[in-house]
């Protein structure tokens, strides 16, 4: 299986049981706006945790129906961090949210080793990406989450995504270790650690995927491109996932993508015992309620 | 003045009197029908020199006509390359260009501190690039050339850009530095770089262009992605140059523009004494002319 929309993620979100998700600090308008209208397909029910009044008044501005009773008001956006992470414990919602709190608040709660959620493994973020230009969803990561990983967490970072898109009923994931050029260069770390990470998956420690690298971006996206370097791989052109040298180039990419590429995106941070959906102010309508689905559906 | 297309170029260097360019290693069937085009359209005089049996054959098998008079023998590309340092030397060519020699032999004859043709500045690559979703022509540097740029070289990045966007006859170009947030960050070497290089512009120690950053991509191609997140800058939404954190986002960015964005480019290599053009196997017909148009242009 393999993803050609995103509007495929909504229907998948929307065919399974409703999952419960819970908003910190729910009192942001477009956050608001996107679970209710999640709600309202009965892709989610959601907890909203907050300063009431603000949620029930900014759901009446939006116009938007709300139970009172999902309501759990806390008006510190530090303790509506803590509690909407103490509900997850408690196993109440399975979808966490970042509502108006900063997205360092509310991974401090994520993060705290007696009350969070790590699993023990690296947070990251993962995009997916519906574009005009590509036959299919691409997956960048990390957009977001890790400044400058070093090549543990790159191979931590390259199993969140995949996982992901197993959990999301792909086969074999196809996975692109991006770089400037495709041969190894000691100078160029991004080559090395393409070709490290390729060796990882050929001698079988890197599973559920095929990895290969380094590779360009022109030989990543295009089978022509490919062909006149002769560049003889599964992935070359038609990757389903690829691996960021850091976050500079991974949040360029996953721009690029948006603006230039007027690409749709679903992304959601992976590696703590749930889904965390981080939107920000700039996403669209769309891309909040698909990140919501994606977050649901793995 | 501000370029709206890369057909205003072509416009340019097809009305200014015609330069010389001389070809390292011309026996490349893409670059010699890309030099033999532009000579056609006279925007170059070409110099040939390389292997004189295969430079001849390929242009028969091109179908264009080769005046003999043009071709210096030569087979061995890194004489090639020497050869074709020296008439630019010499004066007797205004642009050189990369056939079938490889870049690092090529560049090894420019750099030569005897015979070579380094003004003191570091060499770096200008891309500019004409989009669809951009509503004007946009240069990135460096999707090339310098691997990791410290501070310094990113000083000489930016001024080699500005310098050829000011000889293409911009006025003040506007500069943006990117990266992956707009509030510095001193995990984010990106970021302190940026801002450095902001406040470099604002004591007056880089001229003739508006510096902004760090600004992300998003606020740096839309207006109203810079609207929403409240960025206040003459450059947001606007900007005539990015200057990329080094290679591994450059080239991404560059490539991303082309195979996403669906981007035409013209590409040179400056801060030699004459502009150096160097094409690839991928690039299209149409860029290969605009490239070599970019380097008589200016």
């Amino acid at each position: 299986m393999i993803l050609k929309s995103l509007d495929e993620i909504l229907e998948k979100a929307s065919a399974i049981q409703t999952k419960r998700i819970v908003v910190a600090a729910a009192e942001e308008k477009h956050v608001l706006k996107a679970v209710l209208n999640a709600s309202m397909k009965n892709i989610v029910s959601p907890v909203l945790v907050g300063n009431s009044n603000k949620i029930k008044q900014l759901a009446s501005e939006i116009q938007l129906d709300l139970d009172n009773n999902i309501i759990i008001d806390e008006p510190s956006p530090e303790k509506s961090a803590r509690t909407a992470v103490e509900i997850i414990k408690n196993n109440d919602a399975e979808v966490l949210m970042k509502g108006l709190v900063s997205t360092s608040v509310l991974l401090k709660a994520v993060v705290d080793h007696k009350h969070g959620l790590l699993k023990g493994n690296l947070l990251s973020h993962v995009a997916l990406c519906q574009l005009p230009n590509y036959h299919k969803i691409i997956a960048i990561t990390d957009a977001a989450m890790n400044i400058n990983p070093n090549f543990e967490e790159k191979i931590q970072i390259l199993k969140n995504a995949v996982n992901l898109l197993i959990n999301l009923g792909y086969n074999i994931p196809k996975v692109a270790v991006i770089a400037p050029v495709e041969t190894e260069n000691p100078k160029i770390e991004s080559t090395v650690h393409a070709a490290k990470l390729k060796m990882m998956h050929l001698k079988g420690e890197i599973n559920n995927c095929i990895v290969d690298g380094p590779l360009a971006l022109d030989n990543i996206v295009s089978k022509e491109a490919a062909q006149i370097k002769g560049i003889k791989s599964e992935v070359a052109g038609d990757a389903d996932l690829i691996i960021a040298p850091d976050l500079n180039s991974g949040n360029i990419l996953y721009k690029s993508i948006i603006f230039f590429g007027t690409g749709k995106v679903a992304a959601i941070i992976t590696g703590a015992s749930v889904p965390i959906v981080l939107t920000s102010r700039a996403d669209s309508e769309e891309s909040r309620l698909y990140s919501i689905a994606l977050a649901v559906s793995i």
